[in-house]
C-alpha cells in the first residue's frame, strides 16, 4: 500500500482546544450563576450553539455570540450588562491564548514530514486557525493548510486530490470520529483516531472499529509506526 | 501578453456588501441614539473595528462583536440589554440576507469563463462567503475559491501559482485599491479596479493610475474587452 499524504486535524490533535472551551464554559456558568439555573443554562447554551452552527460555523466568535444570546434569553433580558462585557472579554482571551503543541507532536510531525506530504485540515475561524498554527511553531512542517467550513467526504476528496495523490493514498489523523474518521474513510482514505480526553458533544460518534482502513492510536507518536506497517 | 487566469473579488464586486454594512451601521446608530452622541459613537465603533481586526478578522461576526462592545463601552455599561439583543439580531440578519449578483456580473463571468480560469479570491468569514457564493448561483463558473485571511502580495502569489500559471499571467479584478489592486500588482499580476459607490474606510487608498498593468473599468462587463486588448 502506498501512502503519500498525511492529513492532520489541528484542535485537540496538535494542541489543546476543547479544554479552553470547557474553561470558558465554566466561567460562563459562574457568571450567570446568580441569574439562572445551571442545568437549564447548560442546555440552552447547547441549543443556541447547535441552532447557530449553520449561521456562525465553528469557532470562538460564534461561541461568544451564542453565549451572549443565551445570557440574554435565559434571563428574559435581565442579565446585567457587566456580565455581557465579561463574556466578550472571555471570547477575546480565547483568541489570544498561547498555543502549545501537545506532548510528542513536534517530534512525530518532524518524522512524518520526512516521508509524507503533511496537510493541515481543520475547521473554525480562518484567521484564528492561521494564528494558532503560526504561534505553535509547527507551520513549516506542513506542505499545505486547508481550513474548511465542514469536514465531509467531499472536503477530503478535494483536499487530498489538490495537495496529494488522491484519498486512496492518504491517511487522516485526528481526534474526532465524526469529523476526522468517518468522512475520510468514506472518501477512500485511511484514518487514525487519536483520542483526546474531552470530546465536544456535537462531535460524539461511534468509532468504526472493524473498518479495514481504520486504526485507533494512543498518540500521534504512534502514527509513523502504523504507516510503516502499511507500506 | 498571455493571460490564463482571472481572480475576482466577491463583496462589492460580484454582489452588494458595503451597502448592507452601512444599513446595519445606521440601525446601530438609531438604536444607540437615546444613549450616546452620534459622532462619538461613529468614531468609537470605527476604533473598535480597527482594534479588533487582528483578533476577529473580516466579516459579520467580528462586526457584531465590535458593535456590542462599543454599545457597552460608550454607555459605561448603561446600555439596555434590549439594545444588545437587537444588535445580535441585526448581525444574524446580515448573515441570512439574500444575495443578488450585481447587474451584468453573470454575463461577464460566463464570457470570461470561456477563455480563462476564474478564481474567487475573498476575505471574510469562511462559512458566510461560501454560503453567499452558493446563494448567488455563480459558483459553477469558478474553477476555484480561495478565502484568505489577508489579501497581500504573498496571498496573490500563492493563489495564482496554485490555481493558474503564476501571477504574471493573471489579472485581479475588484473594487478595493488596497486589497485587490496594489498587492496584486506587487505580486506581478495585472489589475482592474471596478469601483463600487461605497468604500469601507479601512480599504481607502489611492489608485496607481500610471501603472502599466493597471486599468480602471466602469463595470465588470468591460473586463473581457480589456483582456482582449492585452492578448
Amino acid at each position: 500500500m502506498r501512502i503519500t499524504t498525511v492529513g492532520l486535524d489541528a484542535d485537540d490533535t496538535l494542541w489543546h482546544n476543547e479544554t479552553l472551551f470547557r474553561l470558558t464554559h465554566a466561567r460562563f456558568l459562574a457568571l450567570l450563576e446568580p441569574h439562572a439555573d445551571e442545568a437549564a443554562l447548560q442546555s440552552r447554551l447547547a441549543e443556541a450553539e447547535q441552532r447557530n452552527l449553520r449561521l456562525y460555523g465553528y469557532g470562538v466568535k460564534g461561541f461568544t455570540l451564542s453565549m451572549i444570546e443565551t445570557a440574554i434569553e435565559i434571563t428574559h433580558g435581565d442579565v446585567p450588562v457587566r456580565v455581557i462585557r465579561e463574556i466578550l472579554a472571555a471570547g477575546r482571551e480565547m483568541l489570544t491564548e498561547p498555543v502549545e503543541p501537545l506532548p510528542g507532536v513536534e517530534t512525530a510531525l518532524a518524522q512524518l514530514s520526512e516521508k509524507y506530504r503533511l496537510v493541515l485540515i481543520t475547521k473554525g475561524d480562518l484567521l484564528h486557525q492561521e494564528q494558532k498554527l503560526a504561534a505553535s511553531g509547527l507551520g513549516d512542517l506542513f506542505a499545505a493548510v486547508e481550513i474548511v467550513s465542514e469536514k465531509d467526504r467531499g472536503a477530503y476528496e478535494r483536499v487530498f486530490s489538490r495537495h496529494g495523490t488522491g484519498a486512496a493514498e492518504a491517511v487522516m489523523a485526528g481526534n474526532s470520529v465524526k469529523s476526522d474518521i468517518i468522512p475520510a474513510l468514506e472518501a477512500g482514505a485511511w484514518a487514525a483516531l487519536i483520542p483526546y480526553p474531552l470530546v465536544w458533544a456535537h462531535e460524539a460518534a461511534t468509532a468504526p472499529k472493524d473498518h479495514p482502513r481504520y486504526r485507533e492510536l494512543a498518540s500521534l507518536a504512534d502514527l509513523p509506526g502504523w504507516l510503516d506497517t502499511l507500506a
